[in-house]
Order: C-alpha cells, then sequence, then structure tokens
C-alpha cells in the first residue's frame, strides 16, 4: 500500500486531502491552506471516516498554530465542523493539549496521531491476513465478500478490512473480492471499488441482496467486514446489511470475521441491545442522485446500522489482538459460563 | 381488490393495459388496438410478470382474429417479443389452439384465460391468509414484510404474495407491511409501494440490508414472497434477495411464507439445484437511471435470481393447497424419510 496517496497527510505547510466528493468520477487532491476551509472539506464529506477525521482534526489544529492563527478558535471551528464525529474531537484535543509547547510540538503531536493511525492500520492488516489465512487453511486464492468502505479512503492508509483484504493481496492469497454496493449511500460501489481498481485486486459489483446467494453456491470463501462499535460481549454493530451478511455466511459454513481497530472496542456497552442505533433521513432510501425511487408520500425506514450478535461471528481482530468469539471468548476478557462444569471445549 | 383497474385486459375491441413504465410518476391507461403496437408494449416491459403477460399473449391473438388480421403472424409475432417468456408462449397457444372455431370462439377462448387467472389470483389470496393467520396464531395488527413486485402489476387482479397481504388487510389483519425496495430494479421501491398506496396499506419502504434487522429487532411478524420455480422438493427459485430474508426470518424465529400459482410448482426440476439462475446485465447494477453507481471498468455480477432451500420455508401457498414444508411436505407429494422411524410427529 506505500505507493497509494494517502486519504489525509500534511503537506508540508498544509493539509492534503483526497476529495472524496469527487470520487469515483474524477481523482483530485484538495491542498487546504487554513481552518475555515478545512472545516468546509469536513462539512461537503470531501474527507469522512471516524480514523480519517481524528487525523484531520489532528492536523487542523496544527496547521492553525503554524499559521500563528488563534489556536482555540480553530479547535472549536474544527469540533462543530462535525459535532458528532468523537475521533474528530479527539485527534483536536491531543494536539491543543500541547498548545503551550508551540507550534512545532503541535505539529509533532499531530503528526504522531497520524503516524499512529497509519501503525494501527499496518498491525490490523498484517494481524487479519494471518487470521484469515489460519480460518481458510493457508489457501491462495481466496474469494473474499465484504461490505460498505472499510479501506483507506475512511482511514489514512490502507484501513481496516480492507487494509487486511489489500495485504492477504500483496501476499498473493486474493483471487477476487466481492464487493457488495451497500445500499443506501453505495459506499461499496463508489469507494471500494475505486480502492480496488487503485490496488488492482481483482472484483465484482454485487446488490447487497446477492451476497446470500453467491454464498450458498460456494463462491465465496470468507466474509470479512469492519465495525462500527464493538460491545464487551463481542456484538458488532456495523453498516446496515452487515447482520444478513452474517447469517448468509453461517447458513455457507464460511468464516465471518470482523476487522477494526482496538478503538473500537467498547467495553462499557454490554451487549449489542445498549448500542443505539442511527435511523438516518428517509430521503437516502428514497431517492438517488435526485431522482425519486419510490412514489410521492412514501414512507421510508433507514436504520444506518445493525448488530451482529457474538455467536454470529467468527472472529474479531484488532491491531493488537485476535478475539477468538468462535469459541466464546469476549472483548473484555469473560468468557461467560467459564465457572461452569461445561465439557464441550 | 375488485375496484381497482387490472393490469390487463379486454376493452371490447382493443386491449387495455397499465402502462408500467410510466410508474409510479404517473398512472396511464394503454389502449391497444392491433398486434403490433401489443408487441411494442410487451418489449418495452409496458406490461410484465408471468401471469400478465399470459394473459396478454391470449388477449392479443384474440385481438387479431377479431380485427380480421392474419392470426399465424400474429400468434408469431406475439411470442417472439419476449422468447423467454413461457406464459406469453403459453396464452398464445391456447387461443390459437381454437381458431378453426372463428373470431368469437377465441375471443371467449382469452377471456377464460383471464378469467381463471383471476380465480387463480383470488384463491390464493384467501388461501395465503388463512394461513398466515393460522401461522400467526389470528392476531390483527401483523407486520409483514415483503420483496420485490407480487401484485397486481405481475399479475391481473391482486398477485400472489401481495394478493394475499390484500386479502389480509381486507380483513383487517395488517399493520404494516415492509417493502424491500429490491435492487437492482427496485420493483419494490417503484410498484410495490405504489400498489400498497392504491390499497391503502400503511408500509414502509427499506433497503434490501435492512430486512434482516428489522427482523431481529422483533418488528416483523411474518415474512411473504412470491416464487419464480418451485422444484418438487419445495426449493425456491425467486427474486435475488429472498434467500437472505429466509435466512433472517429463520433467525428472528418468524414465519416465511411463499405465496404463489399452482402453476408455479415444476415437478420435473427435482431440486433447486436443477433451476438454471439468469445472469442478467451488469449494467443494471452499476447505473441507475443513467447515473453510473461504480468507476468506469468495474465488473458486475447479476443473478436475477436465487433459490432458497425447503428447509427455510415454513409453508408454500398455491391456488388450491398449503404444502406443510416445514413438516417435511414436498410439492411432489413424496415424503422423503417417510419409511424411516422418525418419531417426532
Amino acid at each position: 500500500m506505500s505507493e497509494r496517496v494517502r486519504t489525509v497527510d500534511w503537506g508540508g505547510d498544509h493539509v492534503v486531502l483526497i476529495d472524496q466528493t469527487l470520487l469515483p468520477d474524477r481523482f483530485s487532491l484538495l491542498r487546504v491552506r487554513d481552518v475555515p476551509a478545512l472545516c468546509d472539506a469536513i462539512r461537503r464529506l470531501a474527507v469522512r471516516g471516524a480514523p480519517a477525521l481524528g487525523v484531520t482534526g489532528a492536523l487542523g489544529v496544527a496547521l492553525a498554530a503554524v499559521r500563528d492563527d488563534d489556536v482555540a478558535a480553530a479547535a472549536r471551528m474544527l469540533v462543530e465542523s462535525r459535532p458528532t464525529a468523537v475521533n474528530l474531537a479527539w485527534g483536536v484535543r491531543r494536539v491543543t493539549a500541547v498548545h503551550l509547547s508551540g507550534a512545532e510540538a503541535m505539529l509533532r503531536e499531530a503528526l504522531a496521531v497520524r503516524d499512529e493511525e497509519i501503525a494501527v492500520e499496518r498491525a490490523l492488516a498484517v494481524r487479519g491476513a494471518d487470521l484469515l489465512h489460519s480460518l481458510c487453511g493457508a489457501r491462495l486464492g481466496l474469494r473474499l465478500l465484504t461490505h460498505c468502505n472499510t479501506g483507506a479512503l475512511a482511514c489514512v492508509e490502507s484501513g481496516s478490512a480492507l487494509g487486511v483484504i489489500a495485504e492477504l493481496h500483496a501476499r498473493g492469497a486474493v483471487a477476487e473480492v466481492v464487493a457488495c454496493e451497500t445500499r443506501p449511500l453505495l459506499q461499496g460501489a463508489r469507494l471500494t471499488t475505486w480502492e480496488l481498481q487503485q490496488l488492482r485486486i481483482p472484483h465484482a459489483l454485487i446488490v447487497d441482496g446477492a451476497a446470500a446467494w453467491l454464498m450458498a453456491r460456494g463462491e465465496v470463501d470468507a466474509v470479512i467486514v469492519g465495525a462500527d462499535r464493538i460491545a464487551a460481549n463481542g456484538d458488532v454493530a456495523n453498516k446496515v446489511g452487515t447482520l444478513a451478511h452474517a447469517l448468509a455466511a453461517r447458513h455457507a459454513g464460511i468464516p465471518f470475521v470482523v476487522a477494526a481497530p482496538e478503538s473500537t472496542v467498547d467495553a462499557w456497552t454490554p451487549s449489542g441491545e445498549a448500542i443505539p442505533i442511527e435511523e438516518r433521513d428517509a430521503h437516502e432510501v428514497l431517492a438517488w442522485r435526485g431522482h425519486r425511487t419510490a412514489p410521492d408520500g412514501t414512507r421510508a425506514r433507514n436504520p444506518a446500522f445493525d448488530v451482529t450478535p457474538a455467536a454470529l461471528v467468527s472472529a474479531i481482530v484488532t491491531d493488537r489482538r485476535v478475539i477468538d468469539t468462535a469459541r466464546g471468548e469476549r472483548p473484555d476478557g469473560d468468557r461467560p459460563g467459564a465457572d461452569c462444569s461445561h465439557t464441550d471445549d
């Protein structure tokens, strides 16, 4: 992945972003030279994805410091540009915390945030590829199915689930990636296919509803997806459509793997039931690029995420560890029933 | 349903069609006065759906006879307007078979084809509604999920699965219908919602990938879908996406019912494995109304149907009977293992 342009980076005296609003039609770098312009890019979703926003927030504060702008005002403006993005605020806070040490120290801290994120992605990719190798019997010619966009465009350099796939490809182990289009916002069709093209990984796009059939026909060796939040018991919240893929993988008898940075594990959320599921605007379901798909007055429901119970997850891989959910292991280390007299292990 | 306009009908001296190419934006009746115009309507998909095409073919031959046109040429032209539509050819054959008895007899035969289709739809609706009542414990306020378009627009007057839903609604038993949009061609978004509006049945549209989550959350009481072909063992070929819904229904512990005319049962196909699955043009996946959703050069796979194994089907209802697949009953009457010493029934 090292030859690839980073989704967000420092350009010497400015922030460089891949302008994701133009993808997949056009690849264009956005060179952002002050914080108001960066906030505009964040609001327009030119940059999106939790890890990418964390790094963007950090670099944004450093940009203000390097320009000798008002750092406190810049930090406020950045956080307010997407108020619900937890990682954005986290990146901003990390760099403002070293404010007293001066602009150079702030830039160093921002670059450390970026480099740590890249290191996390690399560790996750390697660990995930090792896991897939072990689950699929170290076979070559793997046919992998994924959902939504979990690649560099959501992160900085290689991504989560798609980073694992790229690492497997670098090892010569991937025959084909099946990318689900991911309605309603089509991140799979628009972004994942674009990244797979850049990586020169053979791939095919399908509608989300075709995934179960391809698995049942024996045309997929494993499913690998990212996660938005992982509960203490291993339940996984991810882009809507994930649960159906997990059920189909179980039906087909193939591994269903979740790849996400350790920061996605939320030990304070006991189980999936406690994860709030965002209901997004019905308009996303009812129209596509300004064309209505349904009659006027149609009501739609649009849960953005779903929860896959840990029992359907073969394993969770993070940058630090593999959680063997298939054998009852939990992200929080507890093993329910470990004190019972079960004899089945 | 009786106040509704029929999808295809006889207008006294011409064929009347609902022009489905204009839905859901506009409702318009097409009055077709000769066979070339009817063939054009068939080719443009102004009329589609196996039962509707059967009746259209029958009425088309009668139209030629009534106009004193060359009946043999008209029959050929009709069959060739959609060469793979088995029902179209069947309808054409049934009416040409009485050619020697004259135009009046041919029109009588065509109207009999239409009336038999309507009677089949009515019987299926009543039998299906009775079945749902018994599976769901005769509750009111049912929340039903369906896929694709199985309503009047695919048939003549009320449809298959959607006909059952309409009958349940007429009995006051339906609280809400969840309609899956059915990518790639969005028959659920475009046609099913339109029919539900006409029927004044409360409904909500969802993306196909959200169905499993709504079921898992306990927001659906039963799933009811149509079928394109039912094998002798009860495996069901239907619009792609159906298998995922069947798996989700099983996971949620709710009934998964298939409603289809008896003519859909193909006793000569032993199981789902023997059903050929049409792979349609990749373009359907890659674009929507002329807008590409994926980068140039992206490959797509587009199986139009999938096969749900009988083991995942709670019951199959036709116009003539209920096949209790949950208890191992088969459409062809065989009960595999009936000679075994099972004691679980």
